[in-house]
């Protein structure tokens, strides 16, 4: 039922609006994003309806993680890619524009595709000691 | 065993050089990435060795995206970020390095994290049909 916390994916999936449909199962809908960063850009999402992959229950993260590697078989094989992006943002300062999981599946193409900002630092062994306890603790915590 | 098509991950899972581990079961591996777009930059790897997504078996895929939810709240939690990506590269032209594949948790933290270049077209419907049956038609044959 559309409400305001309502997005676009949301009435996808209750076919309120069309979309280019690539592949669906029970947990798993693919589509071409009509913003497309290069020939056959798509989009894989979860059925069930959170914002972000962290919310996400694990039956519907193992549903699409089995499914993509057959999705990028197909798309490389319908576009001729030989490279590709996998891209899932979450968050607005991460890029994210509509609150529902999604995976964006983005071939390379020639000088089409997704641009990447890779400004990286060093890891030091006392600042790894301390983030691996502290992730630990919060995965236990977590689980 | 080590041959010349070992990666530096093949030298991690056989414990030939070390990492900063932060989750291991029977299929999957994650630790830190020593070269971090910031805090808490992790690398989740299937224990199967492909080079790209498209190769990697279901199982596997089914196992890491399991998963990854679970190793999202833990990286929310260990480093407070409020967003971040997740990115998988598949090829030389999409950046990736190690031809093993490894999908990137990077957090976004203030000005740290993952750059996107995003300059994206317009979906036609003429396009878009003839992408659909290219595309379908893939997917059928590479069940």
């Amino acid at each position: 039922m559309p409400d305001a916390m309502s997005t676009i994916f949301d009435k996808i999936l209750d076919g309120e609006i069309p979309c280019h449909r690539l592949y669906e199962d029970e947990h798993v809908l693919a589509f071409l994003d009509i913003g497309p960063l290069s020939l056959g850009h798509s989009l894989v999402i979860p059925k069930e309806r959170v914002a972000q992959l962290h919310e996400l229950s694990d039956a519907s993260a193992a549903a699409l993680g089995r499914v993509l590697p057959r999705l990028c078989r197909a798309l490389v094989e319908a576009t001729g890619a030989d490279a590709y992006n996998v891209l899932q943002n979450n968050g607005r300062g991460a890029g994210q524009i509509v609150d529902h999981v999604h995976f964006h599946l983005i071939p390379r193409i020639g000088d089409q595709g997704l641009g990447l900002g890779w400004d990286a630092g060093s890891l030091s062994n006392d600042g790894a000691a301390e983030l691996v306890a502290r992730f630990t603790a919060a995965l236990d915590a977590a689980s």
